[in-house]
This record gives C-alpha cells, structure tokens and sequence, in this order.
C-alpha cells in the first residue's frame, strides 16, 4: 500500500499536530457538483451508481478533483446493510429511501439476519477500486449508518417526520428494537472490518437520528450498539488501527458520553459550540465539524467569515477535522465549498504559526 | 381576585414544597379531545375558535373536566402577535399556519413595529373569561411565542423542514435577524404584560426552533430577546412578581444558559437527562418536563412506567412540573393522559413520603 501524501486528516484523528485543520465535508460527493449529476444520469439511478463500483468510484473522485480536501469518503449509502438483509431497498424519484418490507412486528423482527457479506461485495469492490485510483493522494474514509438509524429506516419503511413507530418501540415494546440494532451492530462491524480489509484508512458511524431518543433510550438503543461496533473493529492490513469517528446530529448534550465510546473522534453537528467541547473533552478524542451547511448556500465572504470562526473556536491543539455539521445541500454553490475549503486551510495554518 | 384551591403549580415554579409533582401537558386542549374537535367544527375553524373568547375558554376548561391537572392554560396559538402586526395569519385545512405576507426583505423588516394591543383584545378578554371561569380552582397559564421562534415563521411565511431562509439569514444578513427579534420581543412583553394584567398567574415562553440554530447564533437571536422579555415583565395586579417558563426544544446543552435567563423554570424537551439537569442547575431554577410525547401512544402500563420514571429522576427536591417534552400528539388517547396524570400524582406523593 501506498504511503499516504496527504496524511492530515489520519494525524488529527489521532491527536497528532498537522501544519494546518484537514477538511473534507459530508456528502461531499453529491447533487451540487454539475459532474455528478451527469454521472448519475449515465448510471441511471442513484442506486445503480452506488452499486456500479467503477460510477462510485467516478464521484467519490470528482470533488477532489476540484477542491483540494484533505480525505475521500466512499461513496455508498447508509441504507445499503438492510438492503443486503433482503428488505428491498428503492429510492422513487424526487423521493427518500423506501424499503418493501418494514421491519415493525415480532416475526420480521424474529427473522432479522447478519447478511452474507458477499451481498455488499460492490460496496467493498468501490474500496478497492477507489483506493488504487486515489494512489496515495489522500486518505480513504468508510462508513456506515448506525445501528439505531438503520432501525429507524427498517422501522418506518423509510424516512418519518417523527418517527413515532420507533419512538413508542422504545418503550412499549424495548425488547424488539434491542434485537434489531444488536443484528445491526454485528451486521455494521462486519461490514466497517470488510472496508478496512479492503483499504478504508479510517471509518465513521452516521447516528443521523439517534438524537430523537430519550437519554436512557440513546445509551441503550444508540450508543451501546456503537460501543460494540467500535470493539469489534479490526487493525488495518498492516496491523495499524484504524481511526474512528462518531457522529449523533442532535447528539450535543451527550458529548461526554460519546467521547468515551471509544472512538477516536466525535462528530458534532452545527448547534455545539466547538470551543467548549473542547474544553470539555480535554485531549481525549479528536473533534470533527461543525459548520451549519446553511452557510454554504450565502456567498463566499459570509462562507470565509463563519469558517474562521470555527476554525479560530477549535483553537491550535491538534484533533480538528473541520466538517459540516450534516451533509452539504444540494443548492450549495461549488464557488462556495472552495471558498471554504480556503478558508479552513489559511485559517488554521495561520493559527498554529502565531506563538 | 380568588385565592387559589391549587396552588401547588405556583409553589413548584418557587421551589416551594408541594405534596406532590404538580402536571400539566402542552397542548391538553387539543384534538386528541372529542369535546375539543366538537367546539372547533361549531367554530367553523381554528382562528375562529382562538379569535373567540367563549370558545377559547370552553376549549380551555375541557381538559380539566376530564382529568385532575394542575394548571389551565390559555387556548390560543404562538402566531397571534405577527398576525396582530397585519402579516395575514391563515390555517388551510390540514396544514400548518400560514402568513399571507412573508417579512423577509429589507422594506418588510424595516417596516415592522410592535402592533396595537387592541388588535389582540380577543386573547386578553379570553384570559378574563378563563380566569373568571376557573373560579380560583387551578391557576391559569398565560403564554406566547419566542421572538426567534415567531421570526423563523414570518419569515419562511410558515412552517419549513430546515428553515433554511433564517439560517442564511443569520449568517448573512445578521442586522435584519436582529431587527425582526427586536420588534418581536417588544410585542411579546406587552402582549406578557396584557395577560398577566388580565389575570395569567404565571407565562411561558414557547421557542420551539432555537434549537435549530448555532451557539452563538442561538445566544444573539433567541436567548437574548427572551431574556429581555424576562426583564420586562411586570407583577401581577396584586403586586407579586409571576413566575416565567422558558422552554427552547432541543436546547438541553444550553441548559446553564437557560438557567441563567431570568425565568423561574426551564422546560426541557424529552431527550434531556431531567436527572442530570437537576444535578447542573441546582436549586437555582424550577424544571419543566419530559416525557416524550409519544409514550401517550402507547397502553396505559407503559405510560405508567415511563412517568414513573422521569418523578423518580427528577427526585423530592422542590421545583419539578410534569410535562411532556413537546406538545400532546392528536392520536393520544384520553385514557392514557389519565393514567399519566394519575401516575405523576401517586408517585410524586409516595416519594415525598419516604423519609
């Protein structure tokens, strides 16, 4: 394996100084970028490009391309682990994730299985693929959803403005919904161990909805099931660990708890404020965010402005990975994500030479 | 005006011992009622029903016909002060509130002002009617929108899923944010000051999208004008101070803050620790919360065990006021709102009387 040219990124998430805050953003391969559109167009649908590994490797490449980040992130979708269980994964146009059959009552739940790895062998075949084209350049990130937010999809049969059906899981029937994220937790470390055999120099968990649950219900249902996940991951191919990132949007209040996960970072949406979690977490994890993608939709002085800010509430102790705080909407201007990416590269380098 | 038969609502926004957990729930006069969905087909809609004291005050009374709830609270809606200031509030049938005309340029935010109170006359004289009908027996909250939170609908022009307008504009235009909650904290004072003139015998300050926003964004434009509120609001007609509920929703990691706005009690949505919130404020402020309002979905069992919870987290020490996390859930059924309120009293009860 190549060594890395560009190993920022795998320095901050071990708390390591860089000379400047590696930056890459979520869904940085997506619907705002002209090149992706046209590459999905040609694939036909989302779903065939995310299972054509050559297509995932197209777009994971394409913002890179333009922009000069510090990571690539596979390109996949988080939904594909409840596909592989045989639930019938579809995206209808204009619409969210769907799948054919919902995973709501005692007998699908009972007949909930750890899929055949092999069944995902086109997300592990885009690793492969992606890792040979990224040559060394930059660092490769995998992922996975999370053990609840899977439930959450399987649950409802797709996305929900209140997810009530898993709300009253949670309590009504606790005993269902621990089954579901404990096949999810064994199917998601099986799945992460498989990327990182196959290259992934780093891996993250989107807990998108674990921040809906009740404190005693998110230990439970969300963040054990990470904690298992994060024990069961396995050294990369040449016996190094692999960095780790945990994300719960709405997860602020819970920080503490989720630095001591076992994680090498945290992932932190918008509303925190960066500067005190750091001080609340001291050097024990690294942090990664945490810019309103909002942001991204306003004018590159405004982008430049609010980047800094974070950059300069991070402060120069190593462990940032600048980020959004959720994915990048597809409105956002490509004018606007350089800007950014600019901005952190300036900010930082400049912070860390003031003595 | 009558002394109170229950005060034990008062007493716990003091911190005063009560002889149990007075409860209340956010939205008790709503459609989860047949009484209620009766009132409102005679009203023809639902600005009739709020624009039209006696049936705001049968609609208000409903809830304690059924069940032994501590506290009345005034039938109204948060959007009453923009549409006071001639924005053209509508309710299409099954949909969300909107604004005939948005205030999102320059020339509508400049042309904004604190509206005539007489235009708001309707709430003030369904205060007296409702005070008047109660009778002394439980006493009555007053309540009204947060100055963010009524701005992130004036200026969307309704309801939004990301409310992606107000965070460009607090990002990019942060002077027209600023002014827009300026006009709104000046009205919702006088409109306070008129309720509790009328006989509100304590308020409550609902910002359900602070939570949206970033920390210092969060800081500027909801808590501050909230606290401004806070300062301006008089005593009651008989010269004693009335106590203030502030609840932003997704707000539990700026619980100190909160804490520290002035108001007599937090209200804390369902994923807050009520527990470790007691433990972080201390005896300085009165806690309002938190079930999670879809545990009312559920069987009367489960709602018992849940409430049972969250009395026993929050603990004997005085200054606890049961409620839900967020506003009671159409589909709830009656029966389980009883078997909540009887579990909050008896448990309340017992674990006081354990020495």
């Amino acid at each position: 394996m190549a060594t890395l040219k560009n190993d920022t990124l795998l320095k901050a998430l071990r708390r390591e100084p860089t000379p400047y805050t590696p930056v890459w953003l979520m869904r940085q391969a997506g619907r705002y970028l002209p090149e992706y559109n046209a590459t999905r167009a040609r694939a036909g649908s989302f779903l065939a490009l995310a299972k054509t590994p050559s297509l995932a490797t197209e777009v994971t490449l394409q913002p890179l391309a333009r922009f000069p980040l510090d990571a690539a992130i596979l390109f996949s979708d988080i939904l594909t682990v409840p596909d592989a269980m045989g639930l019938g994964l579809q995206f209808a146009a204009g619409e969210g994730p769907r799948f054919l059959r919902t995973t709501a009552d005692e007998a699908a739940i009972a007949a909930l299985a750890v899929p055949d790895m092999a069944k995902l062998a086109y997300v592990f075949d885009a690793v492969s693929e992606i890792k040979t084209a990224l040559a060394g350049s930059v660092p490769l990130l995998g992922f996975a959803g999370s053990p609840f937010t899977l439930a959450c999809y399987m649950i409802e049969g797709g996305g929900s403005s209140d997810f009530a059906t898993v709300r009253k899981m949670a309590c009504a029937r606790p005993d269902l919904l621990q089954r579901i994220v404990d096949v999810n937790a064994e199917a998601v470390a099986a799945y992460l161990n498989e990327q990182i055999a196959r290259g992934a120099d780093a891996v993250m968990i989107f807990d998108t909805w674990g921040g809906m649950l009740s404190t005693p219900a998110y230990r439970r249902f969300s963040l054990a099931p990470m904690r298992s996940i994060l024990a069961a991951l396995k050294p990369a191919p040449d016996g190094a660990p692999v960095p780790t990132i945990v994300f719960t949007k709405g997860g602020g209040q819970w920080l503490d708890e989720v630095a001591a996960s076992g994680a090498s970072a945290v992932g932190l949406d918008w509303t925190v404020d960066i500067a005190r979690a750091r001080a609340a977490v001291g050097a024990r994890v690294a942090l990664q965010g945490n810019l309103d993608p909002i942001v991204l939709l306003t004018d590159p002085d405004t982008v430049d402005r609010e980047a800094t800010a974070i950059v300069r509430a991070a402060g120069p102790a190593p462990g940032h990975i600048f980020n959004l705080g959720h994915g990048i909407v597809p409105a956002t201007p490509p004018e606007n994500v350089a800007a950014l990416v600019a901005a952190v590269h300036r900010e930082s380098a400049a912070i860390r030479a003031t003595p």
